[in-house]
């Protein structure tokens, strides 16, 4: 059998109802996509809940489900994927934390949990804490900075344990607790004592900081403390290729997507000006997909632009980025041809008039270069792709990919 | 993000199949239902498995998936359901047994199994039995009438086990057995003493009875043994309130249901005139159900009558009871309005023409609020729903009312 490449495109967000400002139709339903309705007349398609029905998905846990791997025994604890989201490449044993920058009194009683929220000098601050904290008991410790005042902290050393208590008191005029185990281990109390001297030792460098000073000088409050919660240890996740027996690479611009391909150990590819925004290059993606598809077996390209529009409410920017995904596709198409295996669809339901991660399914198409129009489908969108013969979850994707594109292995004789 | 109340309605055995009586008509497509087509409108629908495709459930287990709790996991014999079915509140820990009156000669030689089966004076002998039987080396005898010579006992103390052997010899002209420990350990031994002391008292009591004398003088066989069989071990059922975040309230007549609801910690409503047969005053549930609803989240109504015309292979008497609860269903929308998220279906198809449940799935519609009519459906029955866009399981209509009444906690980030 000959073996396809695969082309795997996920428009974020990319879900939705039908909509007033659009008539009555969704966001894909109104898009003009000459290149879609092209593919979809080779195509199976239909709906696709990314974790199973009536669960809301996240992006993180969705991306995990569709590359093939069940959040539910994967996804274990929201600071791991926070620090993968904020640039962090973990390691199993590292225990990461969810952590705001703070603003408190010389006792480390808490003024101020955000310290005003929007921190200017926050990547410069995180910048100081890595090159001035150094290493704890045999400990390193690393920072990263998330959006506004979210910083991941990420410990990393032999012997360390997640049952620990948050640092971060949850309210102003109390002082920074101390950590304490929450199990009887030794790993648990020594976790609990490095993070301890680590929040003292934070204090120290961010109290001294120029830009603190520089802060407080213009009024601002002084972002001189991280208040810690929800440790997680990261348990390591499987590499795509080992499972798969993919060579995959990913084109995204977006933290939290790229963090978890570098996990699972695609080559991520963010070419310039792909912003993770509604304004994103998606020529410069399209360009950068059909030169990856040359080298891999498998290319992922990933737009944000869907779901940031559907966050801001703005029903014709989702059209408009939509649009342009088709046009990056057709660009994807001219380089490289149409012999290849193409699933396109979103992570999970973003209507614009709810502005908010909903449960509904996504649609979902697969080309096949082999294809009739078995389906019978004439376009592609929410109402359309119901006819079809797809009833999936998130994670089958990988499954399907790999069954249509002749890459299965036989399971059983 | 808005969030909904919910209603659930089950009408048990509700799936059919064409029915000749009906001209190939099933029950659901006969009847006249101007609420549910109003309704189905703005509805998402298609056709539910309870258990799993070609899996016959029977109500108990199908309650507890649509309740969202895998009867794989929590479906733990059949003697604790007999006891929920039968009116008893089961504690974690507590050994129940199914059981029949029977009568025997003074060696405890068995004449007759069910003891003429048609015992008018069961409830009194129960009542006896509860008065007079007592503890048992430290352990409570609890005891309840289901139909028929129906008796489920409930054993209640510390260390106790499921691992022991029937009392009841299956055969008549053979004596009640001893019931032994079916593994080493020493609760199975106790438990084993505390059953054959109790068959004994059991049989003191009853023999003793004014009423058992009664009925020898008309010439009825005396129920003066309890058989006992299939030992289980509750293990406790998790609370609604405590996985969903809802506050429930059930409206059933039906003991069985009544029961799971009750254990799963629903406030249960029975209102004066609601049967569980087909003559239910489904008026009377409407009223209850829409007061309920204002007090809290989540309304569940269960009506038995479908299934027990189904039983009785009354299709024309189906058809009546479907129209009962389309109007059951307009009286509640009129009291409350229609701005919830409402489900309707059934627990497992018992078809007219068959009078038992087979495992066809069922159909499945879901009202939003804010839907228009997506899944383009114009009627609610077994074959136009299967045009809709849904194909699920029992375990996951929990989590769709959850999803689409927004109140899904975002799995991920």
């Amino acid at each position: 059998m000959r073996q396809y490449k695969i082309l795997l495109i996920i428009a974020d967000g990319l879900g939705d109802r039908p909509t007033r400002e659009l008539n009555g139709r969704t966001p894909l339903g109104a898009a003009d996509k000459p290149n879609l309705r092209e593919l979809i007349r080779s195509s199976v398609g239909g709906l696709m809940d990314p974790i199973a029905p009536g669960v809301r998905a996240g992006s993180d846990t969705s991306h995990l489900a569709i590359f093939g791997l069940d959040p539910f025994k994967y996804y274990r604890g929201r600071g791991a994927f926070e620090a993968i989201g904020a640039g962090a490449v973990l390691e199993p044993g590292d225990v990461a934390f969810r952590g705001n920058f703070a603003t408190v009194e010389g006792d480390l009683t808490v003024i101020d949990r955000r310290a005003g929220r929007k921190i200017e000098e926050a990547d410069d601050l995180v910048r100081e804490l890595n090159e001035k904290v150094g290493e704890i008991d045999g400990v390193k410790a690393m920072f990263y900075h998330g959006t506004e005042h979210r910083v991941a902290v990420v410990l990393r050393g032999q012997g360390l344990s997640d049952k620990v208590s948050d640092t971060d008191p949850h309210e102003v005029n109390r002082r920074v607790l101390e950590s304490r185990p929450l199990d009887g281990t030794k790993e648990a109390e020594r976790t609990a004592e490095v993070l301890n001297k680590l929040t003292r030792r934070v204090y120290e460098v961010l109290s001294q900081s120029e830009l603190n000073k520089l802060r407080v000088s213009k009024g601002l409050p002084p972002a001189n403390v991280i208040l810690l919660r929800g440790a997680s240890i990261f348990e390591g996740l499987p590499k795509f290729k080992d499972y798969t027996g993919l060579n995959a690479g990913a084109v995204s611009a977006t933290a939290l997507i790229k963090g978890i391909c570098k996990q699972l150990g695609m080559d991520v590819i963010t070419p310039p000006g792909a912003t993770g925004g509604v304004d994103s290059d998606l020529n410069a993606k399209a360009d950068a997909a059909a030169k990856t598809l040359e080298e891999k077996d498998f290319v992922f390209v990933h737009v944000k632009g869907t779901d940031a529009a559907s966050h801001d409410g703005n029903a014709r920017a989702k059209v408009d980025v939509i649009e342009r995904i088709d046009r990056m596709i057709g660009r994807i198409l001219d380089r490289v041809g149409s012999e290849l295996v193409i699933a396109f669809t979103g992570d999970h339901t973003t209507p614009v008039e709810v502005r908010e991660h909903t449960s509904d399914p996504v649609p979902f198409m697969l080309y096949l270069p082999f294809q009739a129009n078995f389906d019978g489908l004439s376009d592609f969108n929410e109402r359309e792709v119901k006819k079809g013969s797809l009833r999936i979850r998130g994670l089958d994707v990988t499954n399907l990919l790999l069954g249509y594109s002749n890459r299965a292995e036989k399971y059983g004789a």
